[in-house]
C-alpha cells in the first residue's frame, strides 16, 4: 500500500541543463561532434526532449549530430523546441521574464538550453531563462563544452588572472575608435585584459581601427576560426603585426584581446 | 638525392598545446576523463611527451589518467616534467620571461601547458608561457575542457554579455568588504558582472561579508564543487540567499558573481 502523500511524494522538478555546441555553426568543414564535446555532454544531450533555444532550426541540426553518436531519448520530429523571444537575442536578456518556457520542467521534465555556438548565456542569449529557473526553484547544471571566449584568452598569453569581456564594439568608425581606446587605457591602468567581438564581416575594419589608435607597446590578441581546422592565435604588439603582416578575414568569427 | 637546402627544408617548431584538466583536482570523487574532457583533447594529450607545469606530481597523476583512456606515447617515467617558477604562480606572471621552458617545442617537438584544475592561463598561471611561445613564433593550441569560471557564470544568470574575472579578494575582513563594495558598485554602474574567487577555507567568511555588505536588489551567484557530484548553483538577492538558507563549506572551492 502506497503511504499517504508527505513532502517526499511531492512532484520533483525538472533540471535545466546548459549544453554547450559546437563553434563551427555556419562555418565550413564541421567535424565529428566528440571531437569537442564529453562523452557526458553528449549522453545528457541524448536524454532531453525538451528544448529552449535561439533558432529552433539550427537547435534541430545540433541534436541531430547528438543523435549521430549516441541514441536520442525521442525522433527529431517528437523533440519539444521553444524558441527565446527576439528581443532577448543581441543584447543583454536579464530583464525578460522567460518562466513561461520553463513549463516542462515544472512538469518534472529534463530541458536543455542552447545558443547558436558555445556555451549558452556566455556572449550569447540564455541568462534570462537561467535567471528564471532559479527564481522557480529548477536546478541548473551547466554542462562542459567549448566556450570560444576562454580559448582565446588562454591562447592570447595575455593576463588570464583579471579579464573582461565586453561584448561587441560600435560599428561606426569614430565610435569604435573611441570605445577601442577607451578599453586599451583601462587596460594599461589596471592590468585587466580586455576582449571583445564583432560581426565577422568587420573584422577587417576593426583590425585597421587597432592598428590605428594602439599604442606601440600595447599588445593584441586576436584569435579566428576557434576550434576549426583553419583556426589562427595571433599575440603582438601592432609593431609585430605589421612586420608579420598577420591578418584576419571578413568571413571568420574572430575574438579579440588588448592588456599591457 | 634528396633537394638541397632550401625554405621548405627548416627545421619545424612544434606546436604548444593547452591542456585543460579536470577540476576534481583536490576533491573526493574524482570520475572518469571522459566525462568532462573531448576526445581530441584526450587523444592529443596522449601524444605529449613535454610539459610545463605548475606542480610536476599533480601533472604525472593527470597524465596517468590520461593513459587509463588513450595509449600514452611514452611512458610516465620518460614524461618530460618542467615546473613553472613560484613566482607566477600566484599572480599574474606576464612580466616572466619563460622562453627557456619551451626549448623542446624549439627542436621540433609539440608541448603541452598544464595547470592544477581547468584551462592553463586562465585563473591559473600560463600566461607567460603562452606570450614566449608567440615570442619565439610557435603555434598556440588550446584544447576544449572545462573552465570553471564559464560554469558558473553560465549558470549564474547574470549577465554572461558583459562580465569581468577580477581575481582573489582580500582576505582582511575590511579590506575584503571594502573590495565587495567597490565590486558591486562597478556593477550596477555598468551592467558587468563581476566575478571573483576565495581559497575555500575563507568560503563561509565570504559568504558572510556579502549577506553584510550587499545592497537588498543585487543578485549574488555562488558555483560549489564545479563538475563534481555535490556541486552546487546558488543565483538570488541577499534575502533569497537568507531565506533559502543557502551556505557554503569551507572545503570545496568556489566562483561568486555578482551583479543587477
Amino acid at each position: 500500500m502506497k503511504p499517504a502523500a508527505s513532502p517526499h511524494s511531492q512532484k520533483r522538478m525538472g533540471t535545466l541543463y546548459l549544453v554547450p555546441t559546437p563553434l563551427d555553426f555556419g562555418c565550413d568543414g564541421q567535424g565529428p561532434l566528440d571531437e569537442v564535446l564529453p562523452q557526458a555532454t553528449i549522453v545528457r544531450a541524448a536524454t532531453l526532449q525538451h528544448w529552449v533555444c535561439e533558432n529552433a532550426k539550427s537547435a534541430r541540426g545540433f541534436i541531430k549530430r547528438i543523435g549521430e553518436v549516441s541514441p536520442l531519448c525521442a525522433s527529431i520530429q517528437e523533440q519539444q523546441l521553444q524558441e527565446m523571444p527576439r528581443e532577448v537575442h543581441k543584447k543583454g536578456d536579464t530583464g525578460f521574464d522567460a518562466r513561461s518556457l520553463l513549463a516542462p520542467a515544472l512538469q518534472g521534465l529534463d530541458m536543455g538550453l542552447l545558443s547558436e555556438a558555445g556555451m549558452p548565456a556566455i556572449a550569447d542569449p540564455g541568462a534570462s531563462v537561467v535567471r528564471a529557473a532559479h527564481t522557480l526553484g529548477i536546478e541548473v547544471q551547466p554542462l562542459i563544452g567549448p566556450v570560444s571566449l576562454m580559448l582565446a584568452l588562454a591562447a592570447s598569453g595575455l593576463n588570464g588572472q583579471n579579464f573582461a569581456f565586453v561584448g561587441y564594439v560600435p560599428s561606426e568608425p569614430a565610435l569604435r575608435a573611441q570605445r577601442i581606446k577607451a578599453l586599451e587605457t583601462l587596460a594599461l591602468k589596471t592590468g585587466q585584459t580586455q576582449m571583445f567581438i564583432e560581426t565577422p564581416y568587420r573584422n577587417e575594419a576593426v583590425l585597421r581601427t587597432l592598428l590605428e589608435v594602439l599604442q606601440a607597446g600595447t599588445r593584441l590578441a586576436a584569435s579566428m576560426g576557434l576550434t576549426l581546422e583553419k583556426c589562427r592565435h595571433y599575440s603582438g604588439t601592432p609593431t609585430d603585426w605589421k612586420r608579420e603582416r598577420w591578418a584576419l578575414n571578413n568571413q571568420t568569427p574572430a575574438v579579440f584581446a588588448i592588456g599591457p
